[in-house]
């Protein structure tokens, strides 16, 4: 499995997993070694990784973290990974790949042989989710470059690239698919308020690939789409309903009734891992609701009056029209 | 006319155009005293004061400066006008309240009987035309309260307030009406990027008055008009054509779209200077595209890689659909 140096932003050694640390980009480009659970869970609610796919790995390694600690003390294991598992659930609630990542974990577990291989057996487990993502990042990749026209002009929301899968990304994926096929004439980045992973980590990705771009505010999309300069709009899950529901980062749904509006092709792009089949519909996803200072400061940089109310959802719903 | 001193952003004593920098709100409080057309000019494009109304009162003010100056030099006072309506014209195209303040402020001053009175004349027409925009925003607000319902919630976007109308507010006067009524539940206020004119202003203006609020990132309105949370949408407009087409703050558009698929009454309020039958359809008026820094950069913040390609036009365009 191919994976180019140049953007790996999440490492696993079997004892310690390196993350590029995404509250830095673009302006540092610093690595987090996270070698403990807690690190891993503070890596995960600070968001230092991201993405629905990436913090489902991270939280596999986090799983083989605490086995191989309980394991290299004496502790019994099954405890030490109920209460990793306990602690990594309650990171963040939306992205169902990190519940999955760590049923896979508890259930890798409880199919080893014997106690003393179970830390080794979670530690293969997270290279074979990365290398899982790679294949799937790949395949969804080539056959979603296969639905955009040549000289595609191409919006994507938020960031769905290496940095968000470990992987080769997925609707990011398919848009450097399709730049390796010379098909692509302008991807519109939009800055993905509040936190910006539009501006911050897929100019930089995009950058990096050499892949054009242009970086608009996010209210500029229903201009760009009226306009006639936009011909597919890719963006990626943090979790599918059974029903086709998409909750993916807030200001989705907005891109989707636009898209629509303007007879604009809206794909959502996401490995298997991130279909949820026991959550019938999108009102049972629970929507994590960030705190306001995300919203109030950027940076340094204080924007409104202190204190004032404020809401933040992370994510929103929308629901494919025709299903 | 009461101009209540707690709210009065925009102050003409004849000879001197006082303004509190919008630039620096909510942050600091500065009066900038612009006594020349070129302060005019540069307070106008550095966006010390905007809102269609605010501008439109800032140039006549400059047309005024303009012709004192000349008279008080013993210049000729038409070639005066003249180069001050070019430089004022120049600021900014989209909104149309600045060109018809020019038109009038030349009006005024080729029907004075004779030239010492130009100056004179001009001076007044600026009082009287902050009076007609008291007179307007209290008579669209009280219009526009009674078409909201009992304990209303209300999204609005960017500033138009007594900031963007030097009086009393369009939307934001709408608003203000509704709360003088105990009729607004909650005022929904997005954050209006790239500038922010919803974090910096509108939440600083409705903190002022006592209205209660929330500040919500601009990709979370249609998430919130999903929920049910949401009886109405007001904004304020830049130009309205002929055929009705509205060119307001980019990200209106998105909004208007939003709202509709959900059934939610969208309202433009603006006062009769800013609708231009001269200009038959959307398409005719300018958008203004502002520099790549104003999104590239946030305050000190950079949140981006360097130098990216950045698309930031200032308005959109949104076609009423039943029109």
């Amino acid at each position: 499995m191919s994976h180019p140096a140049a953007l790996q932003p999440l490492v696993w050694d079997q004892r310690v997993l390196s993350l590029l640390d995404q509250t830095d980009l673009p302006q540092r480009e610093r690595w987090v070694q996270a070698d403990t659970v807690e690190a891993v869970v503070h890596a995960i609610r600070t968001m230092q990784v991201r993405g629905a796919p990436a913090i489902g790995i991270a939280a596999a390694a986090g799983m083989a973290i605490a086995a191989r600690a309980a394991s290299e003390r004496g502790e019994a294991i099954g405890p030490a990974l109920d209460r990793a598992a306990h602690l990594l659930r309650g990171t963040r609630p939306t992205a169902v790949n990190l519940r999955w990542a760590v049923e896979r974990a508890l259930h890798e577990a409880a199919t080893a042989p014997e106690p003393a291989e179970v830390a080794g057996a979670l530690g293969r487990l997270v290279t074979r989710l990365i290398d899982e993502q790679w294949a799937a990042d790949r395949a969804l990749s080539a056959l979603g470059a296969a639905l955009l026209p040549d000289q595609a002009r191409v919006w994507t929301h938020c960031n769905t690239g290496a940095l968000a899968t470990g992987a080769y990304g997925t609707a990011l994926g398919i848009i450097r698919a399709a730049h390796e096929r010379g098909r692509i004439a302008m991807v519109y980045v939009d800055e993905s308020r509040p936190r910006l992973q539009g501006a911050r980590l897929t100019v930089w990705e995009l950058t990096r690939l050499g892949v054009p771009h242009t970086l608009v505010p996010d209210v500029a999309a229903a201009a760009l789409m009226a306009s006639g300069r936009l011909d597919a709009v890719v963006v990626g899950a943090d979790r599918v309903a059974a029903n086709g529901d998409v909750a993916n980062k807030i200001g989705t749904y907005a891109l989707a009734l636009a898209a629509r509006h303007h007879g604009i092709p809206f794909y959502v792009a996401a490995p298997c891992s991130t279909i949820d089949l026991r959550t019938p519909t999108g009102g049972a996803i629970p929507i994590e609701e960030r705190g306001p200072d995300e919203v109030r400061v950027i940076g340094q940089e204080a924007i409104t009056v202190p204190d004032v109310a404020v809401w933040n959802p992370a994510f929103d719903m929308s629901r494919p029209p025709s299903w």
